[in-house]
């Protein structure tokens, strides 16, 4: 077998066979195909697509590139989920408590921000102590104590996908939707759940920016799951405008804790449930849809989730008293609010601008190695979320930022995000479609 | 600039300007945009095709990549002829001396043989003591005191081309039109013609296999020429069966000798003098395609063509005496012919089986690095030139090898290659279409 043989058979559009991807992947991650070879067949696929089964073959080849997890040894049956990123998306924080508190085991790697969209560690970084990066011994151990456990991806877990993903970066083959869903599945295939709820986000503040293009993604990546028998099912979430109202990384665990007492924004507050429900559902916790998302909004208001998030966090190093009184979480220095330049209905805030703003004040990186500023972020109003009626004067927003130059370019940024008009908007649906 | 965005424009299917392909250029020579972006970018152009103003532009940069040869300082005007390679194509052997006898310098660099397709200088190096590696002065020096010199290409000449080139061998971006354009023009630019003849073979025994797609060559070929200021004329030859009787190296150096006596197979022969024509046509020689032509054959019947042959060999080392005594050139132990099964008329010849059984018997490269053998090949008769009435038991071709294991293997194969049929067709046009 020859590495261009493959590269051509796809460039010609052929279905490759589960040997070819296996001796391409085995190949790239030994060093034995090269880098140009490698981009060349991304590219290749960019145009050409895989099938269902190819990309299975392919997340497979790179799930087992390296280490894998079994963590039957320490629980039964794990549960995880994934979102497609978003702004404002602090879902994991709640999810996983309820989940956990229900007696379903939640083990779960989580990335950082990326562009425009924050990161779930970044996020829980922010609390003071917190840390990520765990060994496998210590990830298993909490989820055999705690039963709820979110680390850092680590690097023996699938090889492949971190050597290609770097590869697609500068090769211009990331938006490609095989190797996109290769991508996702193969490091939840390696870190050994046994089900996964995809929470797939769409719209400007989202990497999809259509709706189709969302279930399209969903559809591929639970066919995978499902050949290599996970329990699978996804939710396609709106991510026009902002989840909730706080972005930015302590604005959002606030925000966490807030919803974990049963408080917090509706919309936010109501998305936690349904994913949750999803995960007590293709977990068998819970017998039906309904019945999942009442489970889970009863341990909103019990205090199980805030209790197992507390557990958590203290098992992983966090200070449990900077959760308990929020106002020692990092703090902005300077913050100042948007007010409505007229009266109107907000039809539009731009989850994209707002996430870039954010990303601006310096709480997201414009490159890998840039230091994070929990601190600094956005928090609308109710107000401010598309829908609303607003008066001129009327906070939409508030931006805290760690200099006063850095709240003047955000104010000044955010005022072209969002759209006030004459006309009354409806408010935009939470979750357009699930997917079971 | 970044190389990822040049990559993502291509992708996309927009147009890119002088600076983007300069600076990808540059950068891929310096070392600055490495391999695997460069394959990414190759294989995009594959998907995307590039317009023939980006093809100029990709042309220019890869041309001036290193060093350029300008002639101008040795003579007023030299033209050079392209062929895009075929089965039995020893046509440079003679057009070569027919032009420069007339006066207009031919200072060429050709290349190797390639899968079934021979090679001039692999031709001219079974005449012994031959050499083809010049260096630039000799080049010159030969092509003022003589008007003919053939050498291997340097690698200082278009760098950028032979990095890419390899690159693509082993990415599956060869068959780019595009690609193969530059590549082509690229080294002619570079190697200072100011004017050139394409010689473009369709069929079997060519790389493009259609007369639509060696058109579209031709015509984007020329259209970056003219736009890099040469003038430029193309021949669409057939290349359904060989061309001329004899394929393989030193027997294609005797049917070379014969033409320039006014001998040998009428088809090459009248090739010859209608690319020789072509030549002396837009170098200013000919006022006419008439006159070119008849000026043409004229120096086959009256020794000019002959006689610069001869200058054109000594001077380069070759042994003078091989060429005029044919006989002392290589010659093969093992000599058969393949009969003709049964009676009937010859309807096809595959040029390309032909090509293959020869590279098969060591006149051509399995690998790069392989020898080759000077003295193996095919000859046909003429009774097995397509349209030929031929009576059963009737030689078809002569199998010139190396050992009675490979005549036998030949045989074998090019039985397969040989078609005869009770309906007679007519023989092949010569050339499809003259584009001026």
């Amino acid at each position: 077998m020859r590495a261009v043989d493959i590269i051509t058979k796809k460039r010609d559009g052929h279905e490759l066979s589960r040997e070819e991807i296996e001796f391409f992947i085995r190949g790239y991650v030994a060093g034995e195909v090269p880098d140009y070879q490698a981009a060349a067949w991304c590219m290749a696929v960019y145009f050409q697509g895989m099938s269902p089964l190819e990309t299975t073959y392919l997340t497979e080849a790179m799930a087992f590139s390296g280490a894998t997890l079994d963590l039957h040894d320490v629980v039964d049956f794990v549960v995880d989920k994934h979102s497609s990123g978003g702004v404002g998306d602090k879902t994991t924080l709640v999810v996983g408590p309820i989940v956990a508190s229900l007696g379903v085991p939640v083990g779960k790697m989580s990335g950082r921000g990326l562009s425009f969209s924050g990161g779930t560690l970044d996020k829980l970084e922010s609390i003071p102590g917190f840390r990520a990066s765990l060994t496998i011994s210590e990830f298993k151990h909490q989820l055999r104590t705690v039963g709820l456990v979110v680390a850092g991806q680590t690097h023996e877990l699938a090889p492949a996908d971190g050597k290609l993903y770097a590869l697609r970066d500068v090769t211009g083959t990331v938006p490609s939707l095989p190797l996109i869903a290769s991508s996702i599945m193969s490091k939840k295939i390696a870190a050994g759940a046994d089900a996964i709820v995809l929470d797939v986000k769409v719209g400007r503040g989202a990497f999809m920016a259509t709706e189709e293009a969302g279930v399209e993604l969903a559809n591929l990546m639970m066919q995978i799951g499902r050949r290599l028998g996970r329990r699978m099912a996804a939710l396609i979430g709106d991510m026009s405008q902002p989840l909730g109202l706080a972005v930015g990384n302590a604005l959002e665990v606030r925000e966490a804790i807030a919803t974990l007492h049963g408080d917090g924004p509706a919309d936010f507050r109501q998305h936690c449930v349904d994913v949750a429900g999803e995960m007590l559902l293709i977990s068998g916790r819970a017998p039906d849809p309904e019945a999942g998302r009442r489970m889970a909004a009863e341990t909103l208001h019990n205090g199980a989730a805030w209790a197992k998030f507390l557990e958590f966090v203290a098992a992983q190093g966090g200070d449990v008293a900077a959760l308990e009184n929020p106002d020692r979480l990092p703090k902005a220095p300077f913050i100042a609010p948007l007010l409505a330049p007229r009266s109107g209905y907000v039809t539009q805030v731009d989850a994209r601008e707002v996430g870039f703003t954010v990303v601006d004040l310096g709480g997201g990186r414009g490159r890998k190695e840039d230091p994070i500023d929990p601190a600094v972020g956005v928090v609308l109003t109710e107000a401010g979320k598309v829908g609303s009626r607003v008066e001129a004067g009327q906070p939409l927003l508030w931006v805290h930022a760690r200099s006063e130059q850095g709240l003047a370019h955000g104010l000044a940024r955010l005022a072209q995000a969002l759209t006030i008009s004459d006309e009354p908007v409806a408010v935009p649906p939470l979750i357009h479609r699930i997917i079971r």
